[in-house]
């Protein structure tokens, strides 16, 4: 079998190439390990940028998203008994649409397939032959027979485990790691919405927040030991534990509910560099994973796609490679902004198990200016809506 | 012997705080153990925010500043081999002063003096007594004999080292601190500026800083390690040193001279709190130390006996106890925020030794977003020009 770009991994970075492919007259083969019913029900992140909600729009797949989506033109931060709203719309002029990944997941694979994409899941064995080449080989198998798929380009979009990284030559790459020491315990709730804006909560005992999935579900996150066992929380010490974090700011409560989903999700900061050798590229989060305190890792998968989409465009129409040349470093001025973001935002929420008094000091003395000074807010806001797809 | 108001120290603190109290009329002594000569030729920071500024000016010691001082509108970082400017007055309408510490004491010494103040240098034994009492006492040597002050208030202003703070009662004192695994190394150098601006560059081999006393002296320092001993540092290596990590931006080019003084620098961070208990209060280093990255350290000291001189006035004006009630809580907001803008800039331009690949990338991404965008920028400069005097 041939195509011009086999894409490993049928996750937000390797639908939404295919489909920018799509698009521009170029052919792509998706290859996916896990199930479709997996993929689409698989709880992620729930934040979109307004970059990735234009690029959802522009490109014919927003329908839902704008109709079950909730525009959110701003963010609450809650500490000592406060809530500080930080107004996204009014210092940046931008917004957030808060809609489920899983949901923009549905929407790509509906519209994958409406356009008899080659879109294979349940795939396995997938291994990367002959990246040296100019005809770099994807063997797997897929329903009981052996394949394979010669192509020019491969792109990883396999995730942080994927096979694809592993395939960049070592002597080539450099990994940039930081584990934290704490995690998020998530639950969802079936209740009404306790606030119309996400809250970010810093209480001493720990990071909190309350978020949201639709008017009947509910998505809150706690600050929890990363090897913390979830059959020890029992629904009245997860609501205990919310409602002392949040505590009961100026009269506002906390919304009860059934709890009907309970995990905990390790939290890294991860960056590999170069994102191309040769005819292999990476995106999403084969490359790069930030911790979800900033709401960044599908957008930042959208963001790479877009650049590749166009790299791959100037390469099928000019023959020219200057984009894929430039694609590493394009992304990664973006990547980087998004994980100092994304760590500026969680050391500044979480609570340290080895932190200092200092350090908890000069957490709520950033925390008190970040909502007082009209710049500190700006430099929230307009990191947390999004950089620019491309960065100068 | 008697006064309203016993002042420990005549450092920035001590001096400015009996200069202002006598503009209202409350009489003070100053007590200090170095001689006058030790005071005036001791080399330390040299930029003045504009509040002090503005206070030197309006209580009548701003002349010689005025005439010998300069006025800086702008600092640049350096770094990846170029410089990039930060336009103080542009971003915040304000500006600094470059004029060195020793200049504003003698100045305020001079003013003293001619007011006949009672300020006593070389006392010996200083010891706080009755601290508890409406009536505390200062007992000390002075020219051979024993004495000793009744007084209302007494105002510990000297310094991290002095025995005010030790007079707290231990268990009402909170201290935070932090000590950086590095220090600065200092040089004072004959020579014409090499900048017409203070540069702080961050560099792989670590921080420099071009800064500059008069048309014919300059100071500069480097990051070092905190035990470096000087004698090992002929002035060859520092310049190579100053050089690497200057890196020729963009033409620039570093103008040397002769050395004629070398020194090592620790770095602290430092808060106790409160810093008021009965009739003993705190002021300037002696409850708080910054290190020299956003040279906040005598800017502090002004700002906190502003508002002990206001607090005092208020006492002795209306018999009212409640600015001096206040002024631990008050001093502090504005302290935390230079600790925190101070702890920033240190570590956003320092490396550190123990310091990951990653967090050697988010100090990159977070210099090159601090020099791009307006809002981080104006982050940076507010900081940098100094909060008001009394923050909300």
């Amino acid at each position: 079998m041939r195509t011009q770009v086999a894409i490993i991994g049928a996750g937000p970075a390797g639908l939404m190439l295919s489909h920018l492919l799509h698009l521009q007259g170029i052919e792509s083969v998706v290859l996916e390990t896990r199930s479709r019913q997996a993929v689409e029900s698989t709880i992620r992140a729930g934040v979109l940028e307004q970059g990735t909600v234009d690029l959802l729009n522009q490109t014919g797949l927003g329908e839902r998203m704008r109709r079950e989506g909730a525009q959110h033109q701003g963010i609450r931060l809650a500490f000592g008994g406060q809530q500080h709203r930080i107004d996204l719309t009014e210092l940046t002029d931008r917004a957030i649409t808060v809609y489920a990944q899983h949901e923009v997941l549905k929407d790509m694979i509906a519209a994958r397939q409406a356009a008899q994409a080659q879109l294979y899941f349940e795939v396995e064995q997938v291994s990367l032959q002959a990246l040296d080449s100019e005809r770099p080989q994807v063997r797997y198998r897929h329903a009981g027979e052996q394949r394979q798929l010669s192509c020019d380009f491969v792109i990883g979009c396999d995730g942080f485990h994927g096979i694809s990284r592993a395939a960049m030559p070592g002597g080539l790459r450099q990994d940039y790691t930081r584990i934290y020491p704490f995690g998020w315990f998530g639950i969802l709730v079936e209740a009404p919405p306790s606030s119309d804006e996400l809250i970010y909560a810093r209480h001493a005992r720990g990071f909190a927040l309350i978020s949201t999935r639709s008017a009947g579900v509910q998505r809150m996150y706690f600050q929890c030991d990363p090897a913390e066992n979830v059959a020890q929380w029992s629904d009245d010490r997860i609501w205990n534990e919310l409602e002392t974090r949040l505590e009961n700011h100026d009269g506002w409560s906390l919304k009860k509910g059934r709890i009907f989903q309970k995990n905990v999700v390790g939290m890294r900061s991860f960056v590999t560099e170069p994102m191309r050798c040769k005819r292999l590229l990476l995106a999403g989060d084969a490359a790069h994973i930030v911790p979800p305190t900033g709401a960044k890792g599908l957008n930042l998968a959208m963001a790479d796609v877009c650049l590749l989409s166009q790299a791959l465009e100037e390469f099928y129409l000019r023959k020219s490679w200057r984009r894929l040349d430039s694609y590493s470093d394009d992304a990664l001025k973006r990547v980087w902004r998004a994980e100092h973001f994304s760590w500026w935002m969680t050391n500044m929420l979480h609570t340290h198990p080895d932190g200092s008094p200092f350090q908890q000091r000069l957490q709520l003395s950033e925390l008190q200016y970040t909502v007082k000074s009209r710049s500190a807010m700006t430099v929230l806001a307009e990191n947390y809506v999004g950089s620019p797809f491309q960065m100068s």
